[in-house]
């Protein structure tokens, strides 16, 4: 069966994190991913429990949904997932950007594709040791060749503890000319339970005087807004 | 008496609002302003009430004390207020680029500076109805025309209620070439009280909800994190 694997699309609502923190964007999440986190935040996305949920949409399908929840009006699209990188969405892009829209991606960095180049904006996040998960720099940087000509590449890197502190410096010692944003994780995933914005403002406050009493001046350090706004619940 | 006037040098922390929004950042607060907005949050550097807790300092004086509490390390040096366009901060600008340091500076537009074409960073807040004050376009173009050769020109926009939102999108009707970043006002300016962080979320839902129920897609909108973090708290 052919098409695009979906897991939801939904929006405008602002961006909760990184380089586009607080764009109007709609959504196109993905199902699948090579990966799992041991902490993931989007598992409907990503377990294959939930391939069930998930829905094959042609490329024109996928755009109709996009063009119907932004009233036609240009804003900016984000492949999230799930991995985006594991599907072919050079189409969705090429149809998208006619039409004036812009297109961010959001991805590990595991797997390369030659639509990279066609994007406003592509996020490479690499996945430090509390994910259990282990990069491969090599792939990572076959990600960075195929996005040649892209918009900008940043790199985001989710920050759990110390040894995920650690990791993220010499991970930017390795890519230093990426501009680089870190997160604190959130630890709490359960769609269902509730998130208390004063456990959000802690992590935040501890990375923000992690990273500047180090004297470590060159990542932005940003929370996950959506989490502020929205705890843990899916579609927004 | 000659040098500048200054309430507070704080940091390193991070930019909690607009466009370098988690940004490790040295504050310089001038002290004086030539407005007095309704809901102003550094009153301690705006009301000549406190000008006895200003300090009279040189440029050297004022670059000293950024390089000490950054280490001597780059980072982004931010004037903010108070309004830093009322006195001179060329020659501090000077110094701190010579060393590697880049340059913002947060006024409302109402004097124009030949050093604003040496910042990285020129945000402009022209300020809506609810301040009580009234912009005066001209001198915001003034403005604008001195900071060609600034590295990037925004527009940030505080609101706090519908009319501040019709303002704001008539201003962004203006200068529809500024990027634009929204924040939702903090009605709580005491240094004193705290402040909820389910409010601070509470005004940024709203808000997020505003701009896109309308399909308005071109402003970012963000909270102050620096509130979510510290409430009103100062030097932080």
């Amino acid at each position: 069966m052919s098409g695009l694997r979906i897991a939801e699309i939904f929006g405008p609502t602002i961006q909760g994190e990184g380089a586009l923190i607080g764009e109007p964007t709609v959504f196109v999440r993905v199902g699948g991913c090579d990966y799992r986190c041991s902490w993931c935040d989007s598992l409907h996305a990503v377990d294959p429990a939930y391939r069930g949920t998930w829905r094959r949409m042609t490329t024109g399908e996928v755009w109709a949904e996009v063009e119907r929840l932004s009233g036609g009006r240009p804003l900016t699209v984000s492949l999230s997932g799930g991995n985006p990188a594991i599907q072919d969405f050079g189409p969705l892009i090429a149809l998208g950007r006619a039409a004036g829209y812009r297109f961010a991606c959001e991805t590990q960095g595991s797997v390369a594709r030659d639509w990279f180049a066609a994007l406003d904006t592509l996020v490479l996040s690499p996945k430090p040791p509390s994910s259990g998960e282990t990069v491969d720099w090599d792939g990572f940087a076959e990600c960075l060749a195929a996005a040649r000509g892209c918009g900008r590449v940043v790199m985001k890197i989710v920050i759990f503890d110390e040894a995920d502190y650690a990791w993220a410096r010499a991970a930017a010692t390795r890519h230093p000319d990426l501009p680089l944003y870190l997160q604190p994780g959130n630890p709490v995933v359960d769609p269902e339970a509730p998130v208390e914005p004063q456990s959000l403002a802690d992590s935040l406050l501890w990375l923000v005087e992690r990273v500047t009493s180090d004297g470590w001046f060159a990542p932005r350090v940003l929370p996950q807004l959506h989490v502020l706004l929205w705890g843990n619940k899916r579609g927004v």
